[in-house]
């Protein structure tokens, strides 16, 4: 009477972001090559689920797309605990659980960001075997220093910052640029220092303009031509405006020098995972993979210390990792001459 | 009584774009190298003209300059011949010709777009030696079949069209990019073909939303996932959004498709030139010091019919190349499907 | 009763190059939307011929394909008229006929290089149907003045030499860099002047490496820190090593410079195509799909004069184009102060 | 009575590689800005040292070299402890110190590899305040978990291995890439993972060639068209060849698979760092001013468990950190399906 193999699912939710299909290539051919499982594809996140849309996976489904951006299973923001009017609040989730079994899995991997963790949470207290993997652009995962997606946005980000230095230079202008981050200023920390930024403004650390005006101004009176400003989009502003809209207009206003924005938007989560993403989220994966082999279940793996390992989701689920007032690249960047925005020169 | 050298001068004026510096190498080395003359900068375009800023050029600071973006010279909007309140009309133009004489001038190398080349045939008439380099990113002046500049922005332009695929593909979503081209299309055409865009509008030609719609429908109805939107920022509005902005919002509106939009903004004018942007620049200028040797002044350098060659300043003032209604790549988008928002297929 | 589709067929052969998808989709997707032919892949180059080696394209196996390196086709550098060993030479081209007509085609589109063109003249005089498509990195097809995958080519080769200055610089080194191009110089006069080249070796510019040891010393003496070296892979040369490896060992040797070579080898002609030559190839393939349409049958696409038209693949085949003695750019080179290894300046 | 500047030397030597500026301002900013010290640059490492060839540097000299590639420094390859013949072995070591002492330096940042870290272990032992900065590509410097320099080469790497996929599919080919890294594979096991490489070789995992034809065979046998094999440049081999010649020659003549070499050269350690490595130096940078600031000397700057902190340079001497048996990555590649040409699957 030889052995059943075990079953699993995986799936991606919420925004797409460089290193999702490494990811599902790393838990699915660890679960095919290492642990002997078989593998199925939850299409378009948890909607697939619910609805019971599935592929099998194969090692030839998943080949050749460690390098491609997006997610070959599709993704979407569903959340099934939360209701839609008139809904009967447990209507989607005990769907998942009927589909779930109906579907024969033995644990689900959920690939994403904060949201996915809090419903993957959820999920495993409904008493399924749920594997968080953590993605995200924007860095912000409770509970993991890095997450896939990060490094290519960063990447894509300083590019762009590089390119702006000719411009402000040739003009003599103030260049403000948004990145993104909603509630973290990861991306613009790390695009901000890598790309040598004069000013960078993240939603961590409040800002007086009054400084940023006086250090734009104090650049202008050394002769240095131009001055970069990186501004993370999730800043608080009293304004409709985008971040970097407001600030430019503010900037323009207020010490009259020449300045232009520019909002990077979606080309920071597309394309092709840098190396060091790609990297990453295989390692993410396959460590998924073993986290099922091993039964811990309700759990996410993270990087904690320089090394792979896992933490609850219950831990995770509802925080977001944000810059603190501590952190050791700020204080590097004051050392550069940045400029944060707050009173500390 | 040894023959004395010639001496001549170098500015560059309105927006910066990449290939400036290989074109300032390109006159500079060849007027040195090859016909032994004396080369002067100008500072910060016309303004250095009306101020009397420059440098002397020569080969140890024309060296290392040829991968750089922006200007080493600097540049400005100033237009000598748009007279301020008050002011006498040929108050600075009386200056220019006073401090091209003072300077020891024997000729002028204008490199800039439509507005340097209208100013650059009028310092003609007033009896300048004046040679024009055409330079822009938008690929719009008269009388040249191309321009430097051009090919790095729409080098830029497609890569960022490039990661959009992905996204949309991820979210099943319309994505609209936003192109620069105040007057022209040559951007959003060239990276909207080169980028696979499905829809391109461009300012020559009218576009009716109807045909937008139905495109995008239709492409939703075969299952095609989703969709990309190329518009040239010059397309004419109802509206003082954003060319991007009041299409997506159309879009979104009419369609139901969820759509986002992104403006791609400066980054298309900065850093490195591409290899043919900098070899074109070289070349542009190279010929640019050669027409100073043969006495071929008040032209502009220019591409006809594949080879460099020249055209007289006067015939390219005040007129913008624009997209023709025959236009090949025109017509060879439509044969790869793509919809100009016009009633042809 | 009703008019039957007129049936073509597309192959790729010889060395694979970017662009070649774009190429394939921009004759296949003209043919099946403009003209409303039927569209035959051929598989593996002329092999495919002769083995009946086929798919059928339609719209969407035609889609996605513009960005993609390679050639979804396949490729081979089977020459069906060089008879192996004992072999009727009739047989393959006969078997070819054979096939095509079996196979309901009333042209064939040959997308290749100097010895494709060459195949396809040879076609042509047998009956067949044929339009050439040129497609080579080292861009030395007779009869066009350039060929989508050299831009690519120079793109990548000029990134490279852009890395080995900062190299070259800290080490006080010469840096020797070959590049591709058997019989013409194409690549390497291109990126080299593109990369700031200071020697610049090409097959059809004899050199004398005492000029190159004079140059490179005279830099020395100048207390220029580096020197870069470009050399073209088809240079004449008494050696079995490389080109690379022999001009690096002998100024090595000479000049008592610290040198070190960098073969550059296939990362050359893989990758997707840039902006440029997607383009080029669009509408390459565009035109051929016409050519077909008009019946002008035994030419090739060619860019002459800046325009798309055609030439006899009978006044093409056995050909190759290479960089003439009074070549504009190797001028405009030695304006720059580039050492062609001759001894003129 | 004022206290006088404290002052430092800075001095960058061995191999070049991406990021040695970004961590030469980093000192330098912090020691100026945040610790009011004088900085003094040693020109082309320690050969400056004992000639005493030096320039001030101030927070100017310090700008705007944060992206670039090499070092503004210069480097050399001078070992004082090794001396030349009929030298006495004190002697330049005793130059050093004292040109320290004439120079009024306190203490000294070493940035530089293994080699370097030596050096500067030795010099501290004769008395002189050193800290060291570790760089290489190679990332084998014992004591740290990274170098910078590291990610920019597995960036171009990956970038590369990308491009060769799609010659290899077109010519259905084995392609062989040889990769940096004389004793450790850091290079080849990271850029071959994130490249998708089939056949990964390092010098750390003595490999059987028959395992590697036998993986290659059946992926021939399994119509997977084509193989990329990525080996590292110091592999054992009983051949004078360079490490990928000799694996493609093997490949070659035991399987009868078309096979081509690439040997990547120094592309990997010129131009321009990525943003992980610019953050990643500027970190390094800053932290060794610290050091000096807390007058810990004789320690190296050190990436453990994921945070900056120090290790005794005693430690660090004559060392390298080695790919180890038990790592994560190998072990996660051979999930992904990579052969590691040892027995284990």
């Amino acid at each position: 009477m030889g052995s059943r193999k075990m079953r699993i699912g995986i799936l991606s939710a919420g925004g797409d972001c460089p290193g999702i299909n490494a990811a599902i290539r790393g838990v699915g051919k660890t679960a095919i090559v290492e642990y002997d499982m078989d593998v199925v594809g939850i299409v378009n996140g948890f909607s697939g689920l619910v609805e019971k849309e599935t592929i099998d996976l194969n090692e030839q489904l998943l080949s050749g797309i460690l390098t491609l951006g997006g997610t070959i299973l599709g993704t979407s923001r569903l959340k099934p605990f939360k209701a839609v009017d008139g809904e009967d609040p447990q209507h989607k989730p005990d769907l998942i659980k009927k589909n779930y079994e109906e579907l024969g899995l033995e644990a689900l991997v959920c690939i994403g960001g904060n949201g996915t963790q809090k419903t993957a949470s959820l999920l495993a207290r409904e008493g399924l075997n749920i594997i968080g993997v953590p993605k995200t652009i924007d860095n912000d995962i409770w509970g993991t220093e890095v997450t896939f997606g990060f490094d290519t946005a960063v990447h894509i980000a300083t590019e762009a910052i590089d390119r702006l230095h000719t411009t402000a230079n040739s003009h003599k202008r103030v260049m403000v640029i948004e990145v993104m981050g909603h509630h973290a200023g990861w991306i613009a920390l790390y695009s901000g220092i890598a790309g040598g930024g004069d000013v960078i403004l993240v939603p961590e650390i409040p800002y007086n303009l009054d400084h940023v005006y006086e250090c734009l101004m104090e650049r202008s009176r050394k002769k240095k031509p131009y001055s970069i400003v990186v501004v993370g989009e999730g800043i608080e502003k009293p304004s409709k405006k985008s971040a970097g809209a407001y600030i430019a207009k503010q900037i323009r206003k207020n010490t009259g020098l020449e300045t232009r924005e520019t909002i990077l938007g979606y080309i920071q989560r597309g394309g092709s995972p840098t190396a060091t993403d790609r990297i990453l989220a295989t390692r993410f994966g396959a460590y998924a993979a073993r986290l099922i082999h091993e039964k811990q279940f309700g759990t996410m793996v993270a990087m904690r210390n320089g090394v792979i390992s896992s933490v609850p989701l219950d831990e995770v689920g509802g925080k977001v990792r944000l810059i603190e007032a501590d952190n050791k690249l700020v204080e590097k960047g004051r050392y550069m001459g940045v400029c944060f925005g707050d009173c500390r020169k």
